[in-house]
């Protein structure tokens, strides 16, 4: 039964105090009211920015679905799958949305990514960090019962071998990228023989299914300009590709080639041998991909700022200063710079603790009062998107959904 | 009904696959089968941290249970009233054992904070952020009707008849604090004539009773030296005193001074006028707080690390390093260090990504295998915790309980 307005009102604990402060500046709706009326199928209508609680995040719908049509028609244009990484944005409506412009499914950074994307319906699903260690393995087992297309990376024989026994037990039969690792150190084999030994290994071992690489330089997806972007990822990506073509001369199923990120999408896609991009960001942007640079420009605007988080100026007592309610709990802090002040124009962010942010006031003369809303652009998406729950969906001031960020936490 | 061990192992999808990833390390227990127990009445025994997902976020019970216990005698024995700052641990089940060793109530930095405690029976709240606009005012005036005790910190007049309005609209008397700003320019109004204006239009507003003042110092919560920060929270706290006793001298009923932090706690406690502390860190402990030195010592160690992230080895392919799945996402990253490694010894960690760290072997000969387990002491906690859904509380290698951070999110 859809509640009336006056049921809505009652939720509150006093009814007689919405319509009061209504007069003074917006109805209020809380995260529970909100919830209880989406859990209703009330929906939200009416419910607009300046009702949400604050810090929250928006997702400007706009911008976001412009950037999965565009992303997706690159990918179409230059012949290559498509397969976002959901690490991004941890959201399986997002995902859906993806596959219903054509994406191949998503990659996952996470077993618990994997899941949730799973039980959302989401397949096509590539993992691609290591799943080392009993539980991780286990899960991934399960995950592979539930969906056998489920691709993983490995980087090590042993790590190769516990899955092959692990799959055994269990029943499926795992499909497997080598992990190739262009420069960072960090996971996957180098590339040359040794990667192509393992994609041997693999290849013997009955219970895992070999289909190709995977090799992502996170090193130049935010080097600065496009000239130097391209020619860092042609210098690192360049030995993954060979590798990938020593694979096939030897007659190993290799058929995927997966990799690329939102900084090198039109530069990886040119890659002799590449057939699918595994892009993030570009669904939902930050300052930290505006500044590199585009192909003709300074500031990279291929994809539009989809993300923003919605703060309140909670204290005003300075000429020149202002505090809102929005600090280090509400923003990704692993960059040099913070958050760029979307609007209202004329304002800059800087972190004051935990839980505040000082706006400072180009000129003081600039009006800014006690209740007044700011929407900032995030510094790093991934990571931002992570410290909350769900995010409001906006057109305009409207609030039209609220996704939930189904695949954060547990972490 | 207690499930069996075989429904327990069957409750994954290939109860096959358990037994033989056991014989290689440990039982495969993830956090749905975990949830599944805890929800059964099953408990959790046996469980030891091999078997727990990673990255995890684990509470030491000894170091945790000796900290609570030596703040709340530093507090007894000086005559102050403590009342601990929930930002830190947002966990209601923490907030129950400090209260229970003593506390008067809890801090809360956020309103949805004041309910979550409000909903697991805390009281004795105290917001500590300005409530401005409808949506945290509405929320903050229901809270007061299941609350009645809950008091709100104010920094400008505005927000005080406001306050009031709504106050009268809810049928509800909001206790107030006057937050004094000892120097961040944050929130809180300067010290002097206007702040006790301030307090004098709050006390004659009907629907508000004012109770004292909040002044919280938090530049001087991390000045490195025991003299040097005494110094800083003497020069800083004085002004906020002096305008509290002058408050007192205009026959105000301000009865509660509520200031520090675990940097200054044994500072702040010999301030002449205070009456509490909102000490948070201190239960937990970071190695932001570490570094700042002790009355005597280099390291402060007043309390101990009761927080740790574990994580595990999923990389190693090179004599030098190794990669572990804790990276941007399972830190807080808003100091200039990162986290240390507490076990095993020898390592230091650096960010490598969104979900990836790297181990820098102090000797090329140390053994780190794939699948090891690695302890890790956070940065700051605060922002740590805020990052995970729940708590393995250990003690030694098992696994005792587990809290949920039921305050979190929705920020």
């Amino acid at each position: 039964m859809r509640p009336s307005r006056r049921d809505w009102l009652r939720a509150g604990l006093h009814a007689a105090v919405a319509p009061t402060i209504m007069t003074t500046q917006a109805r209020a709706y809380d995260i529970d009211d909100i919830e209880s009326r989406l859990a209703a199928g009330a929906g939200i209508e009416g419910v607009t920015k300046r009702d949400l609680p604050t810090p929250s995040l928006l997702l400007d719908l706009d911008a976001f679905e412009a950037n999965v049509k565009r992303m997706a028609e690159h990918a179409g244009g230059a012949g290559l799958g498509l397969r976002p990484h959901a690490k991004t944005h941890k959201c399986s409506e997002i995902a859906r949305r993806q596959v219903g412009a054509g994406a191949l499914g998503v990659c996952v950074a996470t077993i618990r990514e994997a899941e949730a994307m799973a039980a959302a319906g989401v397949g096509g699903l590539l993992v691609t960090s290591e799943s080392v260690g009993p539980n991780k393995i286990h899960r991934l087992m399960r995950l592979c019962g539930r969906r056998p297309d489920t691709m993983q990376v490995v980087d090590h024989p042993e790590n190769a071998r516990q899955l092959d026994e692990a799959a055994a037990a269990g029943g499926v039969r795992l499909h497997v990228l080598v992990d190739v690792d262009p420069l960072g150190r960090r996971t996957g084999i180098p590339p040359g023989p040794e990667a192509v030994s393992l994609a041997e290994t693999i290849d013997r071992l009955p219970n895992l299914r070999l289909r190709g690489v995977h090799g992502y330089c996170g090193a130049s997806s935010h080097v600065k300009g496009f000239q130097q972007r391209k020619a860092h990822s042609e210098q690192y990506m360049g030995p993954v590709l060979e590798t990938y073509f020593a694979m096939r001369r030897k007659g190993l199923p290799a058929e995927i080639m997966s990799g690329a990120s939102t900084g090198t999408y039109n530069i990886d896609s040119a890659l002799k041998g590449m057939t699918e991009l595994q892009v993030g960001s570009y669904a939902l942007m930050d300052v930290d991909y505006r500044i590199i640079g585009g192909r003709s420009g300074e500031v990279y605007d291929d994809f539009g700022n989809a993300l923003h988080v919605l703060a309140t100026v909670i204290s005003k007592n300075h000429n020149d200063i202002a505090t809102v309610d929005a600090g280090l709990k509400a923003f990704a802090t692993d960059r040099e710079f913070g958050p760029d002040v979307a609007r209202p124009a004329g304002l800059a962010y800087a972190f004051r603790g935990d839980e505040h942010g000082a706006l400072t006031l180009a000129d003081a003369k600039q009006e800014v009062r006690l209740g007044d809303k700011i929407e900032l652009v995030v510094p790093h998406c991934d990571p931002n998107v992570n410290l909350y729950d769900r995010m409001y969906c906006v057109r305009g001031d409207h609030v039209r959904q609220v996704w939930k960020i189904d695949a954060r936490g547990h972490v």
